[in-house]
């Protein structure tokens, strides 16, 4: 019988996942998709955290031992979340990691808060990340200490890492996805838009506009013009867009890269896809993950702490 | 005495003025900012454009003859605006310009619709203007047909032209201004922000980011991150995001220029201080000019056609 050791849970703005899981990271058990959609930090009220943790709970298949340990990791650990934590510094192992996460019982439960992640660039300025730091060094563990190379996690906020001797060396975030949002939403080209479905032939033409190397908000108005003139129906502007944006991103980061150089894009399987079609044209032949590998990351975490 | 020949309108989205011109170019009158504040083409109710024109005259300080012609340039010539206008295709001169406005007579006065610019880059994407040509060929009449260079008009949609031989010979626009307020209005940044208010060294600093040469979607999440770490006071954030926005937009234009180019900036007093403050760190001597230029290209537009 596979024994339960840890629930870990993926808590984000928007939505949050339980996973429960044994000693060799295998996943016993987890939430779906819809149970942890109204569970996002933003939509808690009152700040009733613990009441949440407990619905999540009770959205398992099986019931949760009160003695279990509860890793918790994403922005949950924010200032707008439940206990903020620190950030560590980049370079970042799984030991840095550990030290700087919180262990607390809160209503006779042992909850660990899993801390944040700081890069400061050579210009002074920082970047931050938290939760993507164990997609990152669960996938690492996984892959048993070897899987150095760059890792691609597209999303609201997209994270770029680059990883040496089994530590998050050095990151970047790219405003991709809350900018796309933005556009889309509160601007001229957003009210030429029709329906936003995905439109694979207007996407990879935004991807190829990217890679001729203009100024993405100069390419951004040319969108417009291009719907403005019919160019673009209203029903495929917003992939294209989106293919602009993608590719104007990966256009900056691969910059950084040795050609061919190893790439993961960590996702869901839908950006992932789109990502690794962009990743692809220039050049690069990605490895796309789709599975919840922050429960493998979570439970390493736990093992570096001592706590299971 | 001098004589009135022609009234010109600068009719664009968010507001419209009237400049009474003399054949010499004087401007003998001109309606005040706040007589046109609400009379831009997005607030026109019902259409009722020809109602608008009456009132906006009316706020002249002097009776407009019925029988003076009236040239309208800007938004008002576009698909929501009075007349729609065609697009000239660049290089574009006076003539060509004067060969597409529209004339018309509309309860008994004797209007004339300018056109717009378009202009098709090499890889057969569009762009367009509409009313900052005049701006652009209004100065080089003043200049007797000297100036060629480049011209900076900033905004919402900041527009880049280059003129050759006295004509429009290409132009690209970048949508910094939006974007900026999108990103004010509706993004994690923007929460952050308190008063909006103009702070030169914060501005310097987002300038001075984006001659660094980094991924503006990053820069952009980089601002944020300093926010909250609070090394970007709240009441800076803002002066710090338009310092890096316009600083991009410079960067990616001053990319195509030979080194200390002759460029001018068209705009308000305020904005094209801050253009001139970015285009001088960048190494160029800009010249600004803030004075109603727009009125000698309405003047020159009507000689061409020979309404005047």
């Amino acid at each position: 019988m596979t024994v339960p050791v840890l629930v870990g849970v993926d808590w984000g703005t928007t939505n949050a996942r339980a996973y429960v899981l044994a000693a060799d990271g295998a996943i016993l058990a987890q939430t779906e998709e819809q149970a942890g959609a109204a569970l996002g930090i933003m939509h808690i009220k009152g700040a009733d955290f613990s009441g949440a943790l407990e619905r999540l709970l009770a959205a398992l298949p099986a019931e949760v031992a009160p003695e279990l340990p509860i890793l918790l990791s994403g922005m949950i650990t924010s200032r707008q979340g439940w206990v903020e934590t620190a950030y560590v510094d980049c370079p970042a192992s799984f030991a840095d990691v550990a030290d700087a996460a919180e262990r607390q019982t809160i209503e006779d439960r042992t909850l660990i808060f899993a801390p944040g992640l700081a890069y400061t660039d050579a210009t002074g300025v920082h970047d931050v990340m938290r939760g993507e730091e164990l997609q990152i060094l669960g996938l690492l563990a996984m892959a048993g200490g070897d899987g150095d190379g760059v890792y691609c996690l597209p999303g609201t906020h997209s994270k770029w890492a680059w990883t040496a001797g089994g530590r998050i060396d050095r990151f970047s975030t790219v405003m991709t996805g809350e900018v796309y949002g933005a556009l889309c939403n509160h601007t001229i080209l957003g009210r030429l838009m029709g329906a936003r479905s995905h439109h694979a032939e207007a996407f990879a033409q935004g991807a190829s506009r990217a890679r001729a190397g203009g100024y993405v908000l100069h390419d951004i108005f040319a969108a417009r013009t291009e719907g403005l003139f019919e160019r673009l129906r209203p029903d495929t502007l917003a992939a294209y867009l989106s293919g602009l944006l993608i590719g104007h991103e990966v256009a900056a980061m691969v910059a950084r890269l040795d050609a061919g150089a190893p790439i993961t894009v960590i996702g869901g399987a839908a950006l992932a896809e789109r990502y690794g079609t962009v990743l692809k044209a220039a050049g690069y032949q990605p490895t796309l993950r789709s599975d919840p590998v922050v429960a493998r990351g979570q439970l390493e975490l736990a093992k570096a702490m001592g706590a299971i």
